[in-house]
């Protein structure tokens, strides 16, 4: 499929990584190809408001074809990757093998059971708008539940829901569901009140956001508390089955909505790269960011494991993504202008701050070492995902979206989609 | 479940009918239990616009809670309606039995096959959310796949949507999906050029919008063609099979995509009732839309079938469901007022006017004796949609949503949702 004298980039993954070498990368004389199993780049930062209610799949999701519309050295193809050939510079899809000159790998990752895929079924994770859509919907299903049996002890079970893993997701989930029940759910129901409803935090280390300086992690757990959210710290899980959670101290909680928020792995793609990974699955990758022995193949995003100079790995947060693009973009343009080149430059990240949020009008920032917490930090969070949502559209909408919300304590994506009959009825266990 | 001394009725269906009854049924001593199998209230009419990747599902459905939370004598459940005892008055449930005064029947249409439901596989039809989406995800995938294949019958096969039926359903879908093809895909493929899509809509009677003047039909005919669309009057469909329609005079259309929109009848579960129906299932209801035999039993909106005094059954609307709602509103309202009470007034229905829409700037319209086509009535449309959208928030999403896509030709819900691994794969047919 290589075209004659053009150089051909293929950039396996459309998530941050992927999509910005793509909109990046400006060569006359090289093409790119860029894959993705699914049409649309996720704005992964805000799918908990999907999973909440909040906004609506279309307002964080965007076709790539259309991102890149104005693209034409770039093509886009919806398949799935199956394996790779780095000696022949080849990939194999479901339904196309390309050849490649350049590789970029920004795969992503995946939720993570530290061993036990077995709870998968029973604990969702939140990577896709598909994991989004289902938890929105088995959630408000728990509700209609509820307010449809009159046995005490089954809506105290529906009315629970357990978040495990007090990393940004989970903060931001468990905060999402204690607002959505206490605030949004309040006055539509007639027999149960969704005020009553508990949220669980379940956090193996002893404080939640423990990316964080001690301060914020405390602020965060405070205005999670005031929520209503109950915050077990210290507390490690010891088994998890349909609607029942065991910890190692012996507890037990039903609850008929378990979320994992606990952990996150590298595609499981790169086992076939047949190169060194680490615990989690990501590419030992040189400073370049190439992988070792493979000039001409780059690993990017949260499939990359690079170290900082502290020893420390670079966060599989968003902006990490975009730099490294950013630096693999530069290296390949310029190489493709001035072939023969062989020095690169090494990567290095530039932490440009961190940030979570808790609910309405509560959130916790830490820029350089400016830490704040409560209303200014959520406003900076407001401002800061807005920017940075892609496709002017999507914007507004979501603008819009929040300023109702905050104004009328609604939420306008509260439907259930694909309810079948057996939902509705006890389960047998 | 019937509280002491209080009137209880019974809606089954949140539909135009059932939600307006809600709504507007107001009296201090009754009190009011709306049963629907889904969590919200669908603005039918805009359905084909999540279809066709213009709205995202949440900007066209409200959950019903949120619309009745400030009627606390309304009491709603999500539950499957399983069986009627209209001797013992009582309506049973999948997960409740409810005992009625009243019971305000309005679970309104499914989409009819006219005898062979085995072709539903093939040609899904448009009723609900579930029925959008997966119509999106099914023509947004076929031009994915028709990038993904060199073979130049199967791009053909790929890029062709049949639509069979040509009332307003069939005539929306069929300019949108022209419009989608020919405007908004138009430069996000490399290798195929979606504005060679083919639109077919087939329509077995000599005109589209036959309910409409023939000089409207032949409006309509025009701007469907403008668009792009080949329209066939006077085909009858003789038989569909996976991406195949047989037509009577002999000929066969592959497409990867047919959408049924030919007919409607009333919901399967009329025929539990025990009581006379038409062909399509409707209950022949007394003039007051009482059902025969019943006194305290009210059909209203699709599952009705009303005549007027020309004979004519009151078609299947929105506008037609809402007055039928109103009129057993002030029935029931004035029985409970004042028992015993025994003459009750017929049901007459007021066309305020019918339009359909065939897409950018292009619709026809008639009210009263006017009849009006093009831009004009293009603008009436909206401005009527915009105004009986339910719900604040919708209203200003969907407007947003709607200059966005006329100033900037493109669509703010084109993502695919759900692909499984096997969608990618060619059909083995």
């Amino acid at each position: 499929m290589t075209e004659n004298n053009r150089t051909h980039v293929v950039v396996l993954g459309a998530g941050f990584g992927g999509l910005t070498f793509c909109q990046r990368f400006n060569h006359p004389t090289a093409r790119v190809t860029l894959v993705d199993r699914t049409n649309h780049h996720l704005f992964q930062p805000l799918l908990y408001q999907v999973a909440t209610a909040g906004l609506s799949a279309p307002e964080i999701a965007q076709p790539i074809r259309s991102i890149l519309s104005d693209r034409p050295n770039v093509t886009v193809l919806l398949d799935n990757v199956v394996d790779f050939d780095l000696a022949e510079k080849r990939v194999m899809l479901e339904k196309n093998t390309l050849a490649y000159d350049y590789l970029v790998l920004a795969l992503g990752g995946v939720t993570s059971y530290f061993g036990h895929p077995e709870w998968e079924q029973f604990a969702p994770g939140l990577k896709s708008l598909e994991d989004a859509l289902r938890i929105r919907s088995d959630i408000l299903l728990a509700f209609e539940k509820a307010e449809n049996t009159f046995d005490a002890a089954e809506r105290h079970r529906l009315m629970t829901i357990v978040v495990v893993g007090g990393g940004p997701t989970g903060v931001e989930l468990a905060g999402a569901f204690a607002e959505l029940a206490r605030t949004v759910l309040k006055r539509d129901f007639r027999r149960i009140d969704p005020t009553q409803a508990r949220v669980i935090l379940i956090e193996g280390s002893p404080r939640v956001l423990s990316h964080l300086p001690p301060e914020l992690s405390e602020k965060a757990q405070q205005q999670l508390e005031r929520l209503g959210v109950q915050i077990r710290t210290s507390t490690k899980v010891k088994d998890i089955t349909r609607n029942r959670v065991n910890l190692e101290n012996g507890e037990t909680i039903l609850a008929e909505n378990l979320i994992w928020a606990a952990g996150v792995s590298a595609s499981p793609l790169t086992h076939k790269l047949g190169v060194e990974l680490d615990r989690a699955g990501r590419v030992k990758v040189n400073s370049d960011l190439s992988v070792p022995r493979h000039r001409e193949v780059f690993a990017i995003g949260d499939m990359a494991l690079v170290l900082q100079e502290d020893g420390k790995p670079v966060p599989g947060v968003s902006p990490a993504a975009m730099q490294m693009a950013k630096h693999v973009t530069r290296i390949i343009e310029h190489e493709v202008a001035s072939p023969g080149s062989a020095l690169r430059p090494a990567f290095t990240y530039r932490d440009k701050g961190t940030m979570a949020t808790i609910g309405r009008s509560a959130a916790v920032a830490q820029i350089g070492k400016i830490k704040f917490a409560g209303f200014i930090a959520w406003l900076a969070w407001l401002g800061i995902h807005l920017i940075f949502l892609v496709g002017f559209r999507n914007k507004v909408a979501v603008l819009l979206q929040w300023t109702y919300s905050y104004f009328a304590y609604k939420r306008g994506a509260r439907i259930i989609v694909g309810v079948q009959k057996s939902d509705l009825k006890q389960p047998s266990a």
